[in-house]
């Protein structure tokens, strides 16, 4: 996440830490292990990714003990395979022990969506077209989902609903069509706002294509010769999106017809988190 | 959710309208959407799950809109098929679409989460054991979740480092054995607090047996005959928990074992959305 | 603001109220009032402006005591000309006197920053260009602020650092030149990113527009007649915005010049109160 | 700020950087700046003024990055001439340039607030008066604003509606005569709070005059003459408070008249930025 | 706490509840009882005693489920015998036994308050003096604890350290001499803030005496015979507050030694709690 | 409260910060103390006592100015008799008088719930019994409180109602007696979850110890002799405590008729703060 300033995101670190110590802490750690005792424990990837977030890592275990020193040696970004050391911490045993399910949880969703991420962007890999993430993302976590995205190699859709303006079909038919909504939006949208609009067939992106002031599209649902068709229509005019059910398999196929970009809502609403354990040394 | 009080989980929710509405609310909706504009939609899965988290979902939309009317006809912790109406809400087109995507996020996060645990659940259906979550769940969701995982049909594991005590290997180690370990922890935690310990071998089980006051034994990543061979060894004097690498196929043959609960952390930390999507009627 | 749901500025009418009721709350009010006197005030301007803000005052009293009806008779956005009622407020006198100085900061502030919009959108409405505003916003308030521009007849700039690109003299000379720093920003943004340059002179703007992915421009202190010159060599292949001490009176000649905006610091950062009163009846 | 412990007005400065920052930083840098590069700028006046709030904008550029040294030479309450340098930060590039824009917000409205209560200070300065604000303030920013009136040579009146009663013309209208609110009032009140009462006339003085235990009078919109005839009367026994549209042209005669104070909504309401900054260097 | 507008002690008893109901609730209620019980329980005093913090029971069984309906038979300041029901909730039985503890806490707590200041207050109730409480409270409690104060016939002493000025030795020491210490505050002070000094002799009262701009002296530990000389010395001109180790059964000659205050550490910082229950209709 | 980090109560430290210096800090020492004045202070205890929550007053210090070094030399659980100084802060004589009541409020309120429990731990320390603390806890300190009651020697009963099953009067009347209850609290709580319950005669408990999986057995309000049957009736199959207005005078009898638990109602609601003075040097 080292493009984002900690004090972003270091309130949904507190947040987790809360929730896992409540009121009375690591019971078992304070019980079993001495306050004086000192250890050293390395996070170790078990099996083959990509790493995001690190620094959430490091930030849980510095909010449990500050004394706590953690070095990160595979950054945000970074490919992992199992055994791959990602970092190490060293100071209070039990802070260690404290820290560990959190710092845990934050590395290995976040390294899971930066993974996923990464297997669709080398797929397409060969074309021009970039893999970038949905709205549909785990309430709470969007901005750190959002950095693992691009930790996995894609790129970021909008951040929110105030931040881009995206006409969908619902849109379009309370509007009564899509040249009222898109005329609509631009009458009341700020110059610093791009319009992307969603159509289902080529007879919507003809008439998109009538229109001016719209940046990008989204191609719904479209099969690959549909796809094709669509890009030779823009033939440039407009950023090209694909979306609907995009796998590691069918990807390289949609990326080949020319689309600009493949949105993909598993990557942030069904991440399958890499595993990384904790070694003590 | 309906056994917690909202208060509990409103401020989750606030804080993922925040997240998606940013500083300047749905720009789309508000420029194309008349401000009198009234509709209604209906929560329509689009596959066979089980449900959780619709009061999330009503809790999105009413925090948008005080005025939106919500209606749930298939609550937390019953089934859904394909086309099935989960519930209706009603009000303000631009409410509705503005409190759409994170009402949509709760619900099929929750849902993928009680359907994952049910399809455990009924594979052991005809056995005593269990099915619960673990503490590897996504960061700050950890109340929700669990509630999903008993909309699911399993139990509710310890809740944080604070309710209960779990010896693992590590504090083994740091209190040079499982004996030590144990004894050390009942003297110093409160009369209301479980004891369960992580065990690997027969060999510590064995040990472990000797002890008084412990409640519950972590059977970990044993093969399906060392489990029986546990659970014959134990004879009812503990809880017995098996766990690693659960899965719909093998979860039949773990709970045929005789084992109390099967522990399944992929239930919360790589959690396949529930299919559910936005009629506009 | 009305198109913001309550929800966001709820927390900073909040705020505003914590600060003036302190600990004690309203010592004055409840020593002198009694605890069931009734009455009902009126929100009258004593000047011509433009209201902004008006549900913010509504909260205020809502907030201090629930049973305060608020009856709000020119919105956002309407204009006021001396002694003009915006709206009444009736139930406990003890609450009305509470709540009065908080619901009146907002309302004159925000309608300030309104009627400040409103003489420049006044000033330009024979040309194409609109008025905006910047990032030199008052800390807290952004969002109320904008949203007031909005109420005033002006249009909104980017809301923060993370929702378009605006490159400046800084970026520029530590990309080495306009190419290089359009090039880096280009490479790594969403596709739904706007991206903005500053430029202070012509040749600047030279260079610029050699450049593909760039929305608009930024014309920095530049003279009528550099202006018209920009306008002209840019031929509508860029949003044109001229800044720089634009005032009431220099206005009109500044969007005669054909740019698309006129973006004005002092609209939010040097507001200038509308006054606006409470008459009990 | 520097008799504030920075925790009273750090949450300010977060909530202002997160408004300005958002989910996803500074796009604008991160895009363009090297992560490694390193820089120092200087906050430079364009104005004559003086200083308030420099320790806030030390803040905000610590919050961003903790790393990013800043030093303050000229001091709030200290006064500047065009091309004075306040202070200097040096760090990384990128850190500075994120939190360029909310330290100089914060800077300058500040400083704004000091520069206008200096400038009705000097004008009295020959006199015993001194000039303070009022409860006008811009919501959120009160501990901020009333510590700027103090280094703008000026007092402050009460913080809030808890920590003094003023007694105004509503109060005396419900209560029935300004004898009724004032013995309401001393009834009810702890002994540590003091008691000023709004008068519009010399008679209602009059009446003021006969009671016990009122500290302070506010002399509500009295020409100059009446002020002196009241200030006669009083005779010292209360502290006296002019007050209504006080400016830097009308401050001396009012301050010759033997009031104690000029109270002046405008200094906090309606805050004419100070023109600071940022030159890199 | 009528005085006092909800939303100024809701956060307070949100803190509560989410303290006592933690990430899963009430456990045994949702177990046992079934989701559509109703029932009624009264709040019954089982000693002598003045109620204060009624509202705040109320306000937590509404934050547990709106639905409950609360009815306050004895209000804040009103006086209770054992058996007195204080008031009466209905509603849901989960939601009941879920928010008793938290509601009995405050009410329990803050009537103890209450109680113990009656207890001081009707000793003194033939002499002029009243009793007020110190800045000596329970942490997070200040606001709440100051009313119940006010329900048990006392005065409230200043809130905190920024409403009033209270020189005390260590300031008297550091400025070189009460004179000094007196000097220096009432030229930085504001108008509206009042001036107590604390003396412990006789010998620096008679300096206080010689001053300006004091309000009121604490006569700090004096025996009875010295606070005597200290009311005759200071002969109505100043206010004067006795304080140290004050008991129901000193109180009385205390206060008949003709000083203005009696503040009472123990009113707030070694509360007894008044002993009510709940009994189930 | 060694055993719990920091981050867990620092909120509360600031919570109660924020509450003692209000908007604008601490006036008197502002005004008279010089900036730089420098000092020491120690903590010395007026009377016997168990030292608790030294790190709560560490912390209040140090948020107020974080260059104050505070130095403990009587940790949390040690005695202390009158004069024994606990600590010493050293640092800006301004930073350490703005703080000083807060860290003493916490101090001597921590400590007077250790010195509390410490009472009743001496009087049974010859039996096997031990003291615990109820959920009668002063409203936004449990943790803390109970923290306190372990270093008074004392054993902590469950944090909340969510972390432990303890069925009451209620519950039973509710479910239709003692076997309905426990059988739908072990049917639907986690297996982690402890469960006991309240009787108050000895035919209760007779049906109690019917059923299986009770942890434990709360008997209230038993005479001795009562008690002793009780213990011969459970003869070590469940975990016995006994409650109902224990004093240090009755304690030892309680303890001495063989019960495991006391759990006392005042150590945590009725607390006799600490008498800890602050000394300056």
């Amino acid at each position: 996440m080292n493009h984002l300033p900690a004090f972003i995101y270091e309130p949904t670190i507190r947040a987790a830490l809360a929730e896992d110590l409540g009121r009375a802490g690591d019971l078992t750690s304070n019980a079993i292990i001495d306050a004086d005792a000192q250890g050293t424990v390395a996070l170790v990837s078990r099996e083959d990714g990509v790493v995001a977030g690190a620094d959430c890592a490091v930030l849980a275990w510095k909010l449990v003990d500050p004394a706590i020193e953690v070095k990160i040696d595979i950054s945000d970004g970074e490919t992992v395979t199992p055994g791959a050391t990602i970092g190490t911490a060293s100071g209070s045993m039990r802070g260690l022990l404290t820290g560990e399910r959190v710092a845990l949880n934050f590395l290995g969703h976040l390294s899971g969506v930066a993974t996923g991420t990464a297997t669709i962007a080398r797929a397409i890999a060969h074309t021009k077209a970039k893999v970038c993430e949905t709205r549909k993302t785990i309430p709470g976590l969007r901005a750190l989902q959002k950095a693992a995205v691009l930790a996995g190699g894609g790129s970021n859709h909008r951040f929110g609903l105030d931040d881009a303006v995206l006409i969908k079909d619902n849109h379009v038919a309370a509007a009564g069509g899509i040249t009222n909504a898109v005329m609509k939006a631009k009458e009341r949208i700020g110059h610093m706002v791009k319009v992307e609009v969603e159509v289902d067939t080529l007879e919507q992106l003809r008439e998109l294509l009538e229109l001016d002031g719209v940046d990008a599209v989204l191609l719904d649902n479209m099969t690959n010769p549909q796809l094709a068709e669509a890009v030779e229509l823009v033939a440039g005019r407009l950023i090209t999106e694909a979306s609907g059910r995009i796998t590691p398999e069918t990807a390289k196929g949609i990326a080949e017809t020319g689309v600009d970009l493949l949105s993909v809502g598993w990557l942030t609403h069904s991440v399958q988190v890499l595993d990384i354990g904790l070694d003590y040394r």
